[in-house]
């Protein structure tokens, strides 16, 4: 155990611990949600201290040693080291302070005995003075979540690129197998169940590419800023070194940002990523309830498609299997459409300077990112991956169906067209047969008008131009 | 035309227009949406405006003949007549005081007309000092706004009630149509299509009575609070006569607000009214969507209901018929929804003494009230009232499927039970045939167990327990 | 290490592990969101289990020692023991039959433990021969949802208490303070902060009345009517005698559900608690915000009120102390709101017999109920509580303003007042000097009008009316 | 009057007008909200309907006299005429199939009225078998409504252009006008007024950007595709033919789709349009916040800007003035936050083939690019561009705080600084003289370093580094 003071009084500080005072405030102040702050998060501000470390100490700022013991104890955390002591709940006030405080004190500690001191000696290394050395929470804090939201984009779309070449190979697969089309759940024009798939592709393929161009518009870097984005305290030379040290080292193409009044106040940016993964949640439980939909039954149902089983379904109904995956992926979807709401909210209630909702947003942005990635990765690996198609079903069910109908209009118009589907409809009979009793079109017209394969490609069956 | 002054300088008003300088310079101030004001807004407010005049009056702070006058014009309006003088946009800042100030100058000017004075001669009839005396925005809007909602509850109340009794009768018209149920999508234990509806008919029931409650939430008048709730400038005889006077011509059991500070800035009300509308659209898509699914097909779906036929469903499909009336119901449970989060954001950016954002919350509120309204009565006439089932096809679905092996599970267990199932499944072949080929009951057992109208009630199908 | 087979296959279990074969799929099924399943939920899970053994065994269904053991196991779940065992991720597919069947075989296996048997001899305890016996998921985890809610809503409640508690104790201290009241965020009529906080409580002492309200809608049980509420497989003693017992064990005033179909699939009443959850975080959202405003500054802010100090506000601006309780408060307010609207799609969601997206509302009402509870008590113990008014500054605030011209009006009408509001803002004089420069009222009568104690209560100020 | 008929019966049609029984019907099957299909919507289906008309005319599946018959008609609609003939509610259910054939009726109507016939005459010129030939619903809306969409982005993108140069405008005219800083509503370093709005246009600029690009992201037709993407009964030629004809008359880089499979059943580009105009709304909301506060008092609040007055403020505060546009604007941009989501329900809840749904998707969105080309505009002309800055309250607000203390941080260190704030604070004295009589530097250091304009600006004041 050992003493520390703040203008707040004095504390005891557990022994061995690498937090400190503030943090300890901190973790008492907010006993709200339990979650933890996200750990790409951490890295990402350890990395920005690192940098900062090594560049204040190149300019004369930081005694060398002092320096390489904060860089040293920064990548052990950026490693996963000490992860334990990061304590503060993610749900907190104050824009990121006690984050921010929490990796200082834990550097400043952790830097400390490296340096052969004993915990909570600052006079060594502290966390202020040293640590936070030309930075402010409210520089630090959203350059590290751009940071650490570049970092989580990159697994997303890749666990999206795994699903879309899933959906292609099923396309693939299942380019033959024909079958009812469905519009407002009512039978449409036939279809082949591989375009079905080459739809799902589209639509993720054009996730990836939103996923890949958004990423430019986090690649602010606003270190330096300091308080407000003036860069009051922050030596200039500072300023031009430590974006471009932390763009290094963060492996991505950070900028420093023309304006970083603007960049410290506004959130605009992490709602706009946001507003694209709810994009992705969207496409995603289009899917998932296509899925859920196409593998209804298995007797009762559409049961034109199997899902891979994956667990029993039922605690009381034996043989039972779910679609669960689907079924979870269309949870996360909800999930990361509310939570998108949050990020608005939280966005558009910043106030003059700062905004000082950013651990919500943080908290809200990096749990979609990697809720995502995961719900991708199940439904590719646990699901699509494993689809059959009961193309026997399919066809049976095309045949039973009335669909074919459209494929007169070009011949004898709407309103006769509607007379035949009628008369089929009504006395259970093919529209084959409806046609011929009414006459509309010859047996031989007939045959070539109403190939249900020739009606999936674009062009007019059964005629020559 | 005639000229008009206020503190900001002098406009022209067009000849023959009731409204004045203030709902001119608010008209052009706010161009935003093209929405109307709910009228029903407007007769609230008007009918506040004919109450405070005649206590005004009785209690010798207003003239008989203005406030008669004051009184006339008022009611006029209540009656819809001057309807289309009301014209400053649905969405506009200032907490309310456009709207209050566009009746304000009608009924003022229509008084002035009906006292024989020339529009705009405000000696006569005075839009603040005798219109608007010992009331602000502050007390009138909310009031106002608490009464119409009160209004419009009830139409929405009997809408429900209507297809309460719809569900109802379908309920015991479909009592003897047994079919396949369905959890996850895939085929559960047998249900009479009369049970699903009764389950949809319970929940509306639910959201009757959560109508019915509420409207006790709605019932606190604030007038005389006038700014801010403190009273300032309204005589204290004044405040009691007046709330009493609007409750008696509103024909509902307002009272008069214990803590009006309180009732002025706080719109966690509406927050609760729009919730409990939320979960009336929750319940109605709920039901759209299953009534969409019944009807899927008509072939190559589920079919086991059909829908009235309202209009044809494409314009490239001759013969397709849409659940478009469902369709509506599920696009207004969208709106509602997403409305909802409209009215908890402005309600809780209201500050300090106001909520500046009631004209939002008034808007999303009044509409949604309206338009659920709209869409329980089409859902009912046009949609349930005709809803036929498709016994033959409930029938054959459930005998095509191995739904009954769950009454198996209490005679041999849920292993052996999922053993049968798989067996059924895999041949292709019936439950009782796979249960007698793995000989785990006898021919008689399996009769008695296995009789699908005994498993829609509860007990243990086969036993004499 | 000991091998378990279900009809995927088989799977090793790692030795001492409670939970089985299908929690180990369900784990690796839904690598998610990493949050565990809420403990209250496991809870009241267990209860029900607890219960539905005693009721079997007492029935005949059960032999006596299982069910003791079961109900053995299940308290001590109950009490927390075993708690590690819970290890699929909230965010799961399937309704919650992977909750159910970890609690099933969880309780399975230590009953086999204390019934001397091996771990995963299913013989001795079978989990859905024995502990899930006349259940399903779809009666028992609607159910236990209903009683976890209820349980987290005392809570909540009584921290309510504390907080309108506290506000009262404010509204008192503060009787005294004068102040500008703002509407619009613009200075208005003079108001005491004992008023404001009156305003504060009201709103809080109205979200107590809806949770204990709202806790009856909650009181549906539905075990017995197992899959779908048919009751199919549930012996209809054990209907009557489980849905007692658990009433009895949960200590709170559940009753059988009449129309069990309906309460199995209709998810509307998880809504409606949500929705009045969603206005409590309006009520505080704004409360905070105001404790934000008022305590701005401390110098070039309104700072008409001190919140206690509770740590170190900023890593670069020493001395600078935030309101870092209500900025939390806002960010749960936020989150709060937000989780409302995936319960609504969530529940909107469920098709025909059941909901499958159980999981998520779980998830999200019960930590709601929690993180309020949390929000509400630091708000109160660590914010509210601690308030100080500065009375110096907001009688210096208000002798500066012009507010008092408002009490005016009834004396020289709104034109008139308008005047020398105008007056006094241009030349920068009080109200008081630009009315008598005006003439509009002699000395005396000023004197008489413009108190700005007698403004804060109802009446015409200056008046003997 | 006129009979029509149709697959449901006969109907009489009033007399003159141009919309005929499928109209009628709509109209009738929807009374929702009341609000009409956005014209633009409108224009953008006739000037597909008049492209249409001619390529099929060229390829010889159309008359050239009716083609041209047909031709015209659409023109006279995008020019305005005819403009009461569509009379279905916006929301309706069919996915958007009654707005096309409004739009297909109308069309024919007046065709047949150029040709000389009577209205309801359907050989001369038939809704389906020549309007509508070679289309569907389901590939002309959503095309229709990607150009709609385009169409209201150009002004929108304007006006946020016009509101970007206002904001630098005043960047540039509050360029010397110090001032106090505020992060978490507490005082923090100072900044210059003009610096706060170069953030405002900053984020402004954003916005522009992404309206720029996403535009992209709308370009693609999917005419041809027919009822599913399939392009069943669409001659191929048409299809190259009328995507580019499209493109051509409607004056945007449209491009046919490559997957129109894709195109006709995802709404997800919907989805990202709108994520881009919520995080429009978001800055929007920030901004007009902000300057509420900025602005506040204008005696006890605030008062660092005056915004331009446009109406008087209170019906009973005589001489208050509110800050009634940005108001307005926070309202629109909560409902454009909360349109987001209906947008996204509806986008997710597509069913195979099509999205259902489209009108609701069609309305929120293209009513939300307009509210907000609205709102941006007023923001701009009516408040922003009038704002004047009170620069003595500035520097006054300034003086009276402490916020210079963080300079010294870089010359004594946090924990010093830490001392002198709190001695200046709680003495009621200058940051200068409690440093002095603190003894940390000397006086003329004190004066290096205490430069406020010197701490708008990076680096360490008062160094030489």
């Amino acid at each position: 155990m050992r003493l520390e003071k703040d203008l707040l009084g004095e504390r005891e500080i557990p022994a061995g611990v690498y937090y400190g005072i503030y943090t300890l405030r901190a973790r008492e102040n907010f006993p709200l949600s339990g979650y933890k702050v996200s750990y790409t998060l951490i890295k990402a501000i350890s990395l920005i201290k690192k940098a900062a470390a090594e560049v204040n100490s190149e300019l004369g700022f930081l005694p060398q040693d002092k320096a390489r013991a904060i860089a040293t104890a920064a990548e052990e955390v950026m490693n996963g080291k000490l992860s334990d002591q990061f304590v503060v709940d993610a749900l907190q006030g104050g824009a990121g302070t006690s984050t921010n405080m929490n990796v200082n004190e834990v550097l400043a500690n952790r830097a400390i005995e490296l340096l052969g001191g004993r915990l909570g000696d600052y006079d060594i290394v502290h966390p202020l003075n040293h640590v936070n050395k030309h930075q402010s929470t409210n520089d630090v804090y959203p350059t590290a979540l751009r940071i650490a939201a570049i970092w989580l984009l990159k697994p997303l779309s890749e666990s999206c690129a795994g699903l879309q070449a899933a959906l292609q190979a099923k396309e693939a697969e299942f380019a033959g197998v024909i079958k009812v089309g469905r519009t407002e759940m009512q039978d449409a024009v036939p279809v082949m169940l591989g375009q079905e798939f080459s739809a799902y592709a589209g639509a993720i393929a054009r996730d990836r590419w939103r996923l890949y161009k958004v990423e430019e518009r986090l690649r602010q870097a606003a270190l330096g800023g300091t308080a407000i984005g003036t860069g009051l305290n922050a030596d200039r030379k500072y300023i031009f070194m430590v974006n471009d040290r932390v763009r290094q080292y963060a492996g991505i193409g950070l900028a420093r940002a023309e304006n970083m009044i603007d960049v410290i106040q506004n959130a605009d940016v992490f709602v706009e990523v946001s507003g694209l993964l709810k994009a992705l949640a969207v496409n995603l439980g289009k899917l998932a309830h296509d899925l859920r939909l196409l593998s209804s039954g298995p007797m009762a149902g559409l049961g034109e498609i199997r899902l891979p089983e994956r667990q029993a379904g039922s605690s009381i109904m034996p043989g039972k299997v779910n679609p669960i995956i689907p079924e979870a992926v269309n949870q996360v979807a909800f999930h990361v459409m509310a939570s998108d709401i949050a990020i608005a909210m939280a966005a558009q209630s910043g106030q003059l300077e700062l905004n000082p909702f950013m651990p919500l947003i943080a908290h809200h942005l990096l749990e979609n990112l990697s809720i995502l990635t995961n719900a991708v990765t199940i439904l590719n690996e646990f699901c699509v991956q494993g689809i059959m198609a009961d193309s026997e079903r399919c066809q049976l069910l095309l045949a039973g169906s009335q669909v074919s109908v459209t494929a007169l209009v070009p011949h004898i118009g709407y309103d006769q067209a509607s007379k035949v589907a009628r008369r089929a409809m009504k006395a259970g009979i093919s529209v084959r047969q409806a046609a011929l009793e009414l006459a509309v079109l010859s047996a031989e017209e007939l045959d070539a008008v109403l190939d249900p394969r020739a009606m999936t490609r674009p062009g007019i069956a059964g005629s020559q131009k």
